[in-house]
């Protein structure tokens, strides 16, 4: 609710200022890859792109009874969005300025060969899989709840709704292109539900333009991302696009009014929670003042670590730190 | 606040039918290890125990100036407590009815060897270790607060206390006895903010009496404990102990008014979420009757995970879903 | 040496019917992709390529005194090769004629942030890196030698030469673009000293001719390649492509007449054991009619785990077993 | 063979001035846990120790139809043996002359919940476990061979044996009792081959006589013991102890006229290596004189790196460097 009255007010103030671009995405201009591709679009710094996405099977699951053979693709996504300016070396802020579902079912599934606690593609067993399933979560957008159904037995339950971008980043560095099933440097498939509106995230720019993409909508998602999937769901989203110039960052970061935070993607798991942990005693160093041992200190005490998921080809990790226990901020 | 108050609720409702049994712990009487030992205390099932514990160094180290080499020991564990009844394949519970912090003076220590973004013992590199390091939090007991104070420059900061055992175990199966430093199966040094006042801890009875450990008091500790230290305390403490007959577990779990949790501890840290997930189906599905794959699949959309610590020689997770989210459980 | 008068007779067999195509790689003509590019080369099934390839740093490193700065990029590649009538589903299978060091002098180099006991990109710690260090080593073709020389003492010494390919592999699967200091499915950076003259590699075939790259010549490596590198040099090549029409694989394998080997590239190390040896398990049974617990069974016995390397960002492990150990393959 | 003959030569050596001190071992005398407990026996500096071990089921699977319910507990121990003048910061070497597999049956298990590419205690998933199996291994003394017999085929295979232990350690530091299934800085559950005859394995002393533990024969085993046995057997062995006053290692070594070898046991299997070539690293600098650089270097050009085990609560690496690529040892 507080990040929703915010985005509003800051929305407002920039209406005033800023250009508003309206992008529809459809099954027919999306993309698969985090790449430097054509972009779809030119913004100028400070525009606000009007969008919206496909859920992460491409909208082909509708109803009960829907396999995820009718999914058109794996985490389709918007873009690219060229950002005018952006270069490499530069960072990439977008912030998140309203986020809504997008449609009245979200979809939940089960897929053989993914997941935290049954055997992966990259973590493999000589057990049998277990067997595909998928959940349909209706949605009700007075409340603002989508309904869990179990199949197995006839229990139901509300689960408020909390709707991010699974996806969001932009193109890699190096001439890398990146399926969009994968987190990394660039962002990508995150799953941080840290990637909500009242929420900036920031990118590294590796190429001219910056090349956001943006997908994979979630209605609400448990820590881990366990089973492998959130609530999926479209959405529509508004966010605005800026060029930090000369900002240069390794990693995504997020900030809010309360807390800067740190994003770290790898494997193991502990060593996403050392780059995240590592990028924000960096931070804090260089913008807040503190000598690099005292903020490791303070976050021994105060961080916190967000385990985002532990499903997808790299896990995510985000670490944060309340502003309210740092030194004020050393520049603008 | 509300956890105190619910403590002391419960505790005013006991303390009509239940003896209080107390037990003076002091730097003569700890033990470092969770094992089979002689117990210091026998009580029934159903008493509260009324003790306290010696902060992570012994008390040893007091003020500004004073160093690592000055700790008595590591983590020194009041116990062991026997409780009548417990057998191998039972549970012991112990609910936490009040926890306060026994002093004025707070200690942060970073000691070389030992932390999430340093080498260590485990983790070890070439580098030169970083060098040792000790903050000291004075406590305000009246506003709850413990102050960091910046070693290199002259920032402060008041912490919120939120008191809690980093150790708290049994003697663990099969005769192994353990350093006060790690958390395993039988709990142990799991560094859980679970394990505070408000909450009850449920751990496996390996040997006869259960034989129940406490220390490592934290007055506050950031998710991760990534330097390696909380703001360690001496504690006083109230427990109530209760042998559950005939309920089995395999790894310790909490329970509140609001959440069933579980924890795992292993490395890599995707191993002790794995354990946390996987007991935490099993529970939902033997308890509240979801099938195992709903409770995947629900836990996927509302789970919390919780890093607790990876700093010591076993990483510690707990992963947790509140009750609202269940079916009425099945059997009490 | 038997490898190498196997590669001969080889050789001499094939040079009757097939025919030999050459192509010169510069540092004009290299790549630093793994990716769906434009070919330099179309090929028969059963060609054979006589190629070279430039060492890691693209022969920018010549003598004692020459930094990393003047490598002119990291793994150069040659290629990309197309061979004709390799489509997805087919396997690519490259037989390893004849590898020759190219050059006079091997280079040996510590790169900061990256290494199995230094704290990394992927494992960042909050120490000072070590000091980048450059070791060159003097190749005598006659006695099939480089010599170590200690940079900070006068002691020498030689080390025989294996001559293999650092990097060997394909075009990714879905459109995916990845560095060349990466090792995956496709193959790439798997610093396998399995990759040398005697011994087959197949690749799954993910696009239209599968396109071949090549590069990151060693003479000579140490298991887990622990400080990053190995002797690095250029390298003449003799390899033979050939199209396996309708065989399937997922990572890469490598055959000779003694054993069959599985890859496994993937973080934390046992993770990349698990593929392979999932991969190997799965393979005996296949082709050579075990069931899969008796392969299981079998390979606790004699399998044999290589770790390759533990410094890039996946880490490399390959699992062989003898063909003797196994039964008569069933089908050819 | 050579290290056969090499023992043999070894223990004629000592056979003049050595005291040879028998000991049989029985399942009335085994013990269960490494840890600080009364001595079998009292063994000066120097003498040769002649004695059993009972297989890893307490020699309680004897034939076809045997299942693991008849095994009489995990990986029984002989011992613990005192060695006279043994105290905390001493090394203890452990001298193997001779290993003999005692018996004409060998026998392979598989145990669910056990393994490397199934779900286990420590990486548990939500599949059903795969079934438990047990295969048995005719032992040929005159051709040191034991045969494979599939299960679910008629496929035998002779595999030549390698007799090693696979528990050798010591009392744990610290008062630690660790189950015989642990492998740790006290050695245990190691699985490693290199623990066979001829080679010399060191272990840091931490308690006053050492107390040396033998168990679990294995008479060949494959790299990572991936379904969680070797072929399981009682072994007749022959050791010589010694002390090593005032050297002090943290992990055990290995050594014998070709190579030195360091151990490293803990999960990641990374974390293993790190341990490993970190120590190996730190022998090279401080016996051969290298800088750490140097050495760091050196390995990474010609280090072997032995994955022992990935199936054991810790899993064990060993890494090691032929003496002919060192210089010559500053010490005796």
């Amino acid at each position: 609710m507080i990040a929703r009255i915010l985005a509003l007010v800051l929305l407002a103030g920039f209406a005033l200022a800023q250009n508003v671009v309206h992008y529809p995405t459809t099954n027919a201009n999306v993309k698969y890859l985090f790449a430097t591709a054509e972009p779809v679009l030119h913004l100028k710094s400070g525009d606000i792109l009007d969008t919206n996405t496909l859920d992460c099977f491409g909208n082909g699951l509708k109803k009960p009874g829907d396999t995820l053979s009718m999914a058109t693709g794996d985490n389709p996504l918007a873009g690219p969005f060229y950002v005018e300016g952006a270069e490499p070396g530069d960072t990439l802020a977008v912030k998140i300025l309203d986020l809504q579902v997008n449609g009245n079912m979200g979809v939940g599934a089960f897929a053989p060969g993914f997941g935290a606690i049954n055997e992966t593609n990259y973590t493999p067993m000589l057990h049998a899989p277990l067997p595909e399933r998928v959940w349909f979560y209706p949605i009700d957008h007075a409340n603002n709840t989508a309904t869990f159904k179990a199949l197995d037995s006839d229990f139901s339950v509300k689960i408020p709704m909390h709707p991010f971008f699974g996806c969001i980043g932009v193109a890699p560095a190096n001439g890398e292109a990146r399926s969009s099933i994968v987190p990394a440097e660039f962002g990508g498939n995150m799953d941080s539900p840290e990637a909500s509106a009242g929420n900036t995230v920031y990118f590294p720019v590796n190429v001219k333009g910056g090349l956001l993409y943006l997908g994979d909508g979630h209605a609400a998602m448990g820590d881990g991302e366990a089973a492998g999937s959130a609530i999926e769901v479209p959405l529509k989203a508004r966010v605005q696009l800026s060029v930090i110039k000369g900002r240069r960052i390794e990693w995504p970061e997020f900030e809010n009014e309360e807390a800067i935070m740190t994003m770290g993607a790898y494997r193991p798991l502990e060593d996403a929670a050392r780059i995240a942990l590592t990028e924000l005693v960096h931070w804090i160093h260089k913008d807040y003042g503190l000598s690099e041992l005292d903020a490791y200190e303070l976050l021994s005490k105060v961080a916190k670590i967000h385990l985002n998921e532990m499903v997808d080809p790299n896990y995510v990790v985000v670490a944060s730190v309340e502003k309210k226990y740092l030194p004020a901020k050393k520049r603008q």
